[in-house]
């Protein structure tokens, strides 16, 4: 892992996500301070349409978009309402290729990236000096800075008083309950395309006995409906009707509901944090394939 | 044209246009994979607001851009469905001064954006070799690590196997009859303004010998109505009350309908993909300028 | 300040701020644009989603990002109704550490910016020679140009005919009353979360007596409701109950009401460019602090 003290080609970019929104200037005000305190680093915007104050959200967003990260420094910042009270964190991760540090609030927005990345390595609190005679917009005075020196090549330790990562906020984890022939699972995100992302994994589905071909019983909303399991969109649309319910790993590595020519999440009727429960078809065995087919 | 061999300055940049919206973190991966993959490329985000699915809007939205692009690559995806098969595919240009590749999916997205540089000299399919385990995200996986190649100065035919560039597939040729005093077109784009851009051109409406200062009757959603030519917006406010229509020359070069102080869509009652029919009022001379001026 | 002639490095970034919205490729044109004209340069978007036509809502954006901006240029675009008639006009601050100058419409968007860094030293107007046969994009054609050639080191003099700084247009000043207990003030502003800019500032809330603990009455849209003066949110949070109102200064230095888990302009039923008074609690004297709480 680079130290970030090499020229600055060296340093990656810095990756921003917020909930500010595009309507206003704020997100473009902390990109002109990073900007202007890191020249020549390269700000990729991941996201500024988290749902407002949703950390969850947030949480979610960053870590399905962290193993793609290459070198440099993650700013994100969601909170649950404005001028809430919480800690500003900034913590080092050691993932090789991957960023380095990570700098936001500490409610559990960072530490699901910070785990992909190998967990947090060392922690400080940043010093949130108000303005003598005005609110503090935090993105803008606290966050930025600290990750531009971060980018730069500022040590950690430099910027704050050093916090024990075990000590940072959590997030509740994702409900989830793998049985033998039957996952039930919180839904983590609805995609622009109506996908329903659920909390289970590949290796989730594989512990279920889920394979492709076989029929799935999903549960959402207090209704029953059928589901094939399918390795790609494409083995939906060429086996089904519109409306037909397919359950896949998505890219992401998790399973996902979704619908030939229809949003899954309008057809089954949830929204992000429900839970839906996913079950075999005749609980077939778990050691040879189903060979169910879509009704 | 650059060999896109140099100096990194020398490479131009990637200029990136899909349909993932904003909302989520899609384009904001791809666009960290581009920085990783391709340090140093300045990443131009054209739109990511394409309608979903809408192919002909976003080869449209690439065609009106591509002649004020500098050198680079040009990234551009949207599917007509979520995972639907088609080829993925890069393809070389010689227009010099503008981009020199363009990669994305094989659905005529790319197509006209080519021909306005020249043509594609060469092109290959991308292989699409599917994650073991889970669902490829196109754009993250295939179309943003071969944009990166090219910008580099990986040459094409390292990418994939060749595809004579007569066999990329092409969308339909909007619809346009020119005739010696009536044009009949169909509308490519309504833009943020409400403005009716026409899928004919300042040559067309010379060929139907329009000319500013000319009445005109407009046939759209079964209704006929006058509009004056114009040579710019502050020609109608000169000359008109609220609700006037005009024709113009935009600036891409095409015929569009506007209105003074409202949305020429809203009062003409048509979308994108509608015909428009626009008629020499009394069929004056092609000879010589009209004298008519709105009712 | 940088003469803009230095190492690439140097010169600092290129901010960009239109009413162009982000579903159409318009602001991605400039942006190619700019990167075509000006290699190297950082293209900070500070927001394209200024109310479209709102040249008042676009110069109070632009600024309240002035002071945060680092070295380079500013280019603004906002017009009250497409195609209208006014100066394309570039001009030159002597603020040191911020932007050396300034382009976009002669229309009143560019001068808060610009006396926030010290006034215009020097103005032009940039020649806006319409293409021969089509509508100039004056926001490709003619500012981007004019602004990569300012970042570029290109002397303000030789892009266009001198222009007195005290003859560019400027919008009327917000509305603004300060009395010994009572502030009438416009609505600047209604950001993401609803919170209400006032035209006041820090030292006028002082001059008007309103101190922290303080209660006053906030009168907007004919109904006066209390609310309490605070240094932070968290103040309100601690202090009060759901829709309970507070003022405070927020991050631009301007007073601004906000509401406990609400939005203050719901509550208040106000929105930009309407009219609020605060009035101290039972006209306390302005020389000690009020102990006032909220009800």
């Amino acid at each position: 892992m680079s130290d970030g003290r090499g020229r600055p080609g060296d340093r990656g970019a810095i990756f921003f996500l917020t909930d500010y929104g595009q309507q206003d200037e704020l997100a473009g005000v902390v990109r002109a301070v990073l900007v202007r305190l890191a020249p020549g680093a390269p700000v990729v915007d991941l996201t500024h349409e988290v749902p407002a104050f949703d950390v969850r959200a947030g949480a979610l967003a960053l870590e399905r978009a962290t193993p793609h990260l290459g070198p440099g420094v993650v700013l994100a910042v969601v909170d649950p309402g404005v001028g809430s009270a919480r800690r500003a964190v900034a913590l080092t991760v050691g993932h090789p290729g991957g960023p380095r540090a990570l700098v936001g609030p500490d409610n559990g927005l960072l530490v699901p990236a910070a785990e992909a990345l190998g967990g947090a390595g060392a922690a400080v609190v940043l010093p949130q000096a108000a303005a003598e005679d005005r609110v503090t917009f935090d993105g803008r005075d606290v966050f930025a800075p600290a990750a531009a020196a971060l980018w730069g090549g500022t040590p950690l330790a430099s910027l704050g008083a050093p916090l024990p990562p075990g000590n940072l906020v959590r997030l509740p984890e994702p409900r989830l309950e793998v049985g033998g022939d039957a996952i039930e699972a919180e839904v983590l995100w609805i995609d622009r395309f109506g996908n329903v992302q659920l909390a289970a994994t590949v290796a989730d589905a594989r512990a279920a006995g889920l394979r492709p071909g076989a029929t799935v019983e999903v549960g959402a909303a207090g209704v029953s409906r059928p589901a094939v399991v399918v390795r790609a969109f494409a083995d939906l649309q060429e086996a089904g009707a519109a409306g037909d319910l397919g359950l896949l790993v998505d890219a992401n590595g998790h399973l996902a509901l979704v619908c030939h020519r229809d949003a899954a999440a309008t057809v089954l009727g949830v929204q992000a944090a429900d839970t839906v429960t996913v079950r075999r078809h005749g609980g077939g065995s778990p050691s040879g394939p189903s060979t169910g087919s879509p009704p």
